[in-house]
């Protein structure tokens, strides 16, 4: 591994540098050639340093922020207002070249349109979109997007955002041929609105890409195809329906093991491994989101990650930095315009 | 309870008389005033009925119908070429007022499209809507629709299910001015599309209805609201994705007890409860869906239900016939729209 720097927003999400101090050890610890740079306040990150009986060093440098963008601020007003905050020094690094990568906890919506302005789209890219590894019984993650950046999204950019997704699930996902559907109401070529029956039409049109049609909801975890494409309300709603469900999983498992006395033994000895599935199934907030279609990788952890999760996200963001994912994405989109027009 | 008539389409659904003649027998014996008329070929359900020792009676009646409208047949072409099949023949039955309601496990599409027709819409109603009841964490079910009836909703026939929608939670599930919300990608107001934007300003202006907001994916398990109201794009995602959670649960869940014998072991004996919580996991599959707006009852089971969920879903409709429903939709929207007009 060459060497790469990331830059993180020190200051995002619910715990800010409780949370982001310790992961970015961490990484440092598993990665010899990382260097982080911590944007954020400089008091409160030192104070966490201290607490790891840590100090600044060439392969973890601070950047002093004196905004913090809050998980309340509206985009809007986080762009106008909020030009001195971690957020946006970090995604600065990444736009001036000074970081490979930018790593946030923070307010997704602020995080979209501030990464759209500083780091601007990829030539052929209208708007960026929100893509996560969702589980599958095969044991093959399969990447959904988009997750919420555009809540209406027209069958050009949902065509835009397969052609990243399988850039993704290629390069970072190791899947030869992607395969790739639209999550759909039916399987059968007359269901949908006409932005999904559109986007199959452009989609059937391009050789490139390993369409394979529609899916529905109940096939996203058959592990059937290895790209979902979506627009964001449906992927926003469809991501957060797994969480609810999650969380209605646990409590009731609770309940039946609280039945006898053998149950609860059972439920001591799968706390592992519920534990394990209750994060497959929260795959936004344990494994990050990666905004795709920027000049520059950002990554979006959960706002109330842990360590381990905020980890996971720097690791993301280390993955698509060696696998050069805007470079290819863009490399793609040319080959596929090229030969569309 | 006062006698009641059911017509059920014998003939819907993957397994037909199979599952529709036995689950019709049980709920004559459950429901002492019940008369059922099954609907379908004569020699296939007569062949059942003898399989169970079983002959036409008063309270069992053979209505021949001498064409099946298939799982892959288009609404458009079973209304057109299935005018003998057992749905329409058995719809027919409910417009006549020989039956109080109908149920069917057959084609979604095929029965939406014949029940508009042969039943009509209530006045002010432009469209049905499929709507199940989900589980939550408190035990309390929601309601959701609409379910897949309807892809793309503007925000009056949004409006026109909330009405419908908090009807089914008063009358059958029993709630006293049912909480509503609207899904959506956030719980602020500025979030959003313009349907549901709009369906938001509608629902607020109209006091006879208990609006408390938006609410997203995650909320829709936790029982904070009693009805849910959306498009049926995103309905039908959601409940599919539901459905393929369970899947993926269950599979999981299967690998995990696997490890070790005590875990096996413990694992058979939760086998009971697994099997309540996926069945909760499946609402549509177990409980059957309605089909609410039109001038009648009309329920729809699941295709591949069994027994017990085909018995659940005569169980509904009785319900509904009993508690009037479409009636009281019919005079809670003549209430609401006397009162904006």
């Amino acid at each position: 591994m060459s060497n790469l720097t990331l830059a993180l927003d020190a200051m995002g999400g619910d715990h800010g540098p409780h949370i982001t101090v310790p992961a970015a050890l961490q990484a440092l610890a598993l990665y010899p050639q990382l260097t982080i740079i911590l944007v954020g306040d400089r008091i409160a990150i030192g104070e966490q340093l201290r607490r790891h009986h840590r100090t600044e060093s060439s392969r973890l440098q601070l950047l002093h922020a004196e905004q913090v963008v809050s998980m309340s601020d509206r985009p809007l007003h986080a762009l106008r207002n909020r030009r001195k905050s971690s957020m946006r020094l970090a995604l600065e690094l990444v736009h001036e070249g000074k970081a490979d990568a930018c790593v946030s906890a923070g307010n997704t919506g602020a995080l979209m349109a501030m990464a759209k302005v500083v780091l601007k789209t990829l030539p052929g890219i209208d708007r960026p979109a929100l893509t996560t590894a969702l589980p599958t019984t095969t044991g093959h993650p399969v990447y959904m997007l988009d997750l919420g950046a555009n809540v209406v999204c027209d069958s050009e950019t949902l065509f835009q955002f397969a052609v990243m997704g399988s850039v993704l699930a290629e390069c970072v996902g190791n899947r030869r041929r992607p395969r790739l559907a639209l999550l759909n109401v039916g399987a059968e070529e007359i269901k949908g609105n006409d932005q999904v029956q559109q986007a199959a039409q452009l989609l059937q049109a391009t050789p490139q890409l390993n369409y394979r049609g529609f899916i529905e909801g109940d096939g996203i975890f058959t592990g059937a195809v290895d790209v979902i494409v979506c627009d964001g309300f449906v992927g926003n709603v469809t991501l957060k329906t797994t969480e609810g469900i999650a969380r209605l999983l646990v409590q009731q498992m609770r309940q039946a093991m609280e039945g006898n006395l053998l149950a609860r033994a059972l439920g001591w000895l799968l706390k592992g491994r519920l534990k394990r599935l209750y994060r497959q199934m929260n795959p936004d907030q344990y494994n990050g989101a990666t905004l795709l279609g920027l000049r520059g990788i950002v990554v979006k952890s959960h706002g109330n990650a842990d360590n381990a999760a905020f980890l996971r996200a720097i690791e993301e963001a280390v993955l698509e930095v060696q696998r050069q994912v805007p470079g290819r994405i863009k490399s793609r989109l040319e080959s596929v315009l090229l030969d569309k027009s």
